[in-house]
């Protein structure tokens, strides 16, 4: 049940990769890394920090569906573009659900909750930082349009707390991981935005 | 005392990353996140070569500073602005005690000298690499302003050497953070600068 | 012999990050972390990935080579560009042989073939990923210019294979590596390309 949770949050987030790699112009190849590094690159850098071997090493599905996503993007990118807000939705479930993941499995390994839940937020976006960086733009979370960062501290906040009261399984995973989903929804409807500092005007 | 000067150095780092967040216009998230990656990243990178789990991830201090670091850049960065002589002089300082204590830890590790330093200087400039990098520009250090990365390299191949004469403990690692601190403020002062290949002018 | 080689790669690497560095206007010390990012980075996350200490540092020749590329690029950087065909060559043999190294290390290390591949693509493109994104440029590889990644994901999948079949030793890394480094050669030649997105012309 997880790991069907986990790949479709690895599908969605690499459908996401292969896309900006069409608006880039990029090849095949290039949508095909940008791919992998975003469905994946949370998750790495978790395990890295956790000092075990990447997940996304020792499961075959995680390094195929990404393969999958680019496949989809390169024939059917036009279709994929119109049901991006399907596809948004969908990309606010894998969120919730890395975070939520990310942080379990840091407490799991025995991390304060305040580092586990940094690490479930790394898990979250980490992707989506690396995509950007590699596309040639400012991580789209650095400026946070219509927060995204938020739901995953939330997530891995109410989920390292639950942990600490000795509640883990898949139902508080799931808990964690609706309400980030729930506030990044709430975050598109009302496009809500997390403020400049003091004094700042976006240009 | 250690601790304390780590935290220190934690903090002018955060400094100058939630300012570069300020400067592009980003919001308070991504002040944080570039607060967070400019203080905590180059001793990451160090713990992640060294096969060991990164201090960061263990102290609730190395979190919390940058943090703080953000509401106050967040709240009166004009004032910081206004400070920045004296925070280059922190950073400076900074610079010293995170190539030092890298080397250190490195050496106790068992790397050689050699490979000691160069983790030291990653430790010391990594988080401002990773700063400019997210932030969309080539990393200063390529350019080295008024020498940035030789004073690192003075300090670290200092305290290997050190190190290797059995000389270690704080007045080992404060002579070595002095060294280096001391030739970044000599370089901003006299704008010392690397040379560029031969034949090349700038700009 | 499979050292020598490796630092012939490493070598051949660093001068292309140390041009990219004169290119870009760089001085002297962003000319030598371009050459040592270059040529070291794709094995330092081929190891952080299989969780052992990188190579890089725990061998002299590997830090040093990088430094002596730096230097010859510094006085003589014309004369290399009038040189660059034959760099192009050497470039093609380092991804051959970094391709197939790494994947041979990660089989080694009890990987799945998929995944050793993968790695092994990793340790060969890696390097070049580090120094166009510290450049700020998008990642060549990207846009794959006359196949870059394909040659190395044909010698990774064909050493994954020998590896399987029991088939491993100086022979079969040879082997493989031949394979990767013939396919960039005829791609450079033929000026093969990868396919863009369906419906999506170069600009």
């Amino acid at each position: 049940m997880n790991n069907v949770l986990d790949l479709i949050g690895i599908f969605v987030f690499a459908l996401s990769g292969a896309l900006v790699g069409v608006r880039r112009r990029l090849d095949v190849v290039g949508m095909a890394v940008l791919a992998e590094m975003t469905a994946l690159g949370g998750g790495i850098a978790r395990d890295l920090i956790l000092n075990v071997r990447p997940a996304a090493f020792s499961s075959i599905g995680y390094v195929v569906v990404p393969v999958l996503a680019t496949v989809i993007v390169f024939f059917w990118h036009p279709q994929v573009e119109r049901v991006m807000p399907a596809v948004n939705v969908l990309d606010a479930a894998g969120l919730g659900l890395f975070c939520a993941v990310g942080t379990e499995k840091a407490m799991y390994f025995g991390l304060t909750p305040l580092h586990a839940a940094l690490l479930g937020i790394i898990t979250a976006v980490g992707g989506g930082i690396l995509r950007d960086v590699l596309a040639g733009q400012i991580p789209t979370l650095l400026y946070d349009r219509q927060l995204y960062a938020v739901p995953a501290m939330l997530g891995s906040a109410v989920m390292a707390l639950l942990y600490t009261l000795n509640l883990h399984g898949w139902p508080a995973t799931l808990a964690a991981a609706l309400l980030a989903f729930g506030l990044r929804i709430v975050a598109m409807r009302l496009k809500l935005r997390a403020p400049l500092a003091r004094g700042v005007t976006s240009e």
